[in-house]
C-alpha cells in the first residue's frame, strides 16, 4: 500500500497538500506521522525515508517521491481516474502554473501566517508583500471561478491538484482573519465543505490537544 | 510559434531553465526580452503577458504558462519527442522530486549567490544554511550519477527537465568559487559542455556589456 510520511497536521501545510489529493479521491494509503520541531531522532526518521529530509514523502513500493508537487504529479500519473489535472490542455497548463506559483511563491504570507489550526482567530498586521500575496491568491481564485465555475465549485470545476496546493491558504485566511473578497469567497466555501478537508482539520485539532496533554500521540 | 518571455540572461536563473529545455532540444521559439530591475513600464509589459507578473512566461497560441517548472511540464507534454522526463516511472518520479526540491528550495544559496554571469570569480562567506544547500545539491548530482551515469552524462543520462532546473547552480558554483566534490564534478563538465548552455552564457555576458555601454539593447 502507498505510504505517506507527514508532519503535524496542525502545522504542516506541505503535508496537507498530497494527503488531500489522496483522501479527496478515496485512494487508500497508510499514514506515517513524524512530529516536527522535536529532536534529532525524528529528523533522522525523516532522513530514513528521504535524503531531502523533508515531509511529505510518498513511498510506493520501490519508488520514493518527496516534495508535495512532485507527489501530486506522481499521483496524477499513477491514478489517472482521480483526474488530478484537468483533461483540457490549456486548463491543465493553467492548473500547473498556479500550482507552481504556490509551490515557490507567496513567501511573505507563508512566513507571517504559518498554518496553525488551533490558533485563536485574530488578525495580524501584514507586510506589504504579504498583502500583495493575499490579493494575488484571491485574484487567482476569482479568475478560475470566472473561467471554470460552471463546471463545479473548485478551481477547475472538479477537485484537482491545484486545490490540493491551495487548501492550506483557506486555513490561513480563516485563522488570521484575512478578509476574502466576494468573488473569491465561493472557494473558501467549497474547500471547507470538502469532507477530506474537514477530516484533516479535525485530526489536526485533536492531535494538538493530545500532544499538549500527553506529550505523546 | 512559441514565445518565451525572459529577463536578463545575466541574472535571470528562472528564465534560463525553460529556455535551456527548449534550446537543448532544438525546439524553435521566439525570445521576448524584458529587462528586469528597471521601471514600471517593463513591469507592466510582464504583467501584459502574465498576471503573476514574473518571467519566464511561455505563450503558445491561446495558452499562457508561467513559472519555470510549469513550463517544463507543459513542454514535456507538448513535445514528447524531446523526452524532458525520463521514460522509466521511478526515474521520472525522481526527476520530478529533485526538480521540485530546486523549485521551492535552496533559498539560502539562491539569496547569497545570485546568478550573475559577469561577476568576477571569487568566493564569498556562506551561511550554514547555504553550505547545507551546496552539500545537498552535490549529493543529488552524485546520487544521480551513481544511478543513471551509465546512460549518459546528465542527471538521468540524457538531458532532461531536471538538468534545466539545476543548470543555474553550475553558474553559481563557478562564479562564487564554491568547491565541487569529485563525485559531482562530472556534472559541471556535462553542463558546461552543452552547446545551449554555452550559448546562454555568451548571450548573457554580451547583453550585460551592451547594457553597461549603451543603457539599451
Amino acid at each position: 500500500m502507498l505510504k505517506l510520511v507527514i508532519g503535524n497536521k496542525n502545522y504542516s501545510s506541505w503535508s496537507l497538500r498530497p494527503w488531500l489529493a489522496l483522501r479527496a479521491n478515496g485512494i487508500p494509503f497508510e499514514e506515517v506521522f513524524i512530529p516536527l520541531y522535536t529532536d534529532q531522532a525524528d529528523k533522522d526518521r525523516i532522513l530514513g525515508f528521504s535524503r531531502a529530509g523533508k515531509v511529505p514523502t510518498l513511498v510506493d513500493g520501490d519508488v520514493t517521491v518527496w516534495d508535495s508537487l512532485a507527489i501530486i504529479e506522481y499521483l496524477a500519473e499513477r491514478f489517472p481516474e482521480a483526474k488530478l489535472w484537468p483533461a483540457d490542455r490549456a486548463a491543465r497548463a493553467h492548473a500547473r502554473a498556479i500550482s507552481a506559483e504556490m509551490h515557490s511563491g507567496f513567501a511573505a504570507l507563508r512566513n507571517e501566517c504559518g498554518m496553525n489550526l488551533h490558533r485563536p482567530i485574530r488578525p495580524v498586521t501584514l507586510s506589504d508583500d504579504a498583502r500583495a500575496n493575499v490579493d494575488r491568491i484571491q485574484e487567482i481564485w476569482a479568475d478560475c471561478h470566472a473561467r471554470y465555475g460552471r463546471q463545479g465549485p473548485f478551481l477547475f470545476g472538479a477537485f484537482s491538484g491545484a486545490d490540493a496546493m491551495y487548501a492550506p491558504v483557506v486555513h490561513r485566511f480563516r485563522t488570521y482573519a484575512i478578509p476574502v473578497k466576494a468573488e473569491a469567497r465561493h472557494y473558501v466555501d467549497a474547500m471547507t465543505s470538502l469532507a477530506a478537508f474537514q477530516e484533516w482539520t479535525r485530526d489536526g485539532l485533536v492531535e494538538t490537544l493530545l500532544i499538549d496533554r500527553f506529550e505523546n500521540v
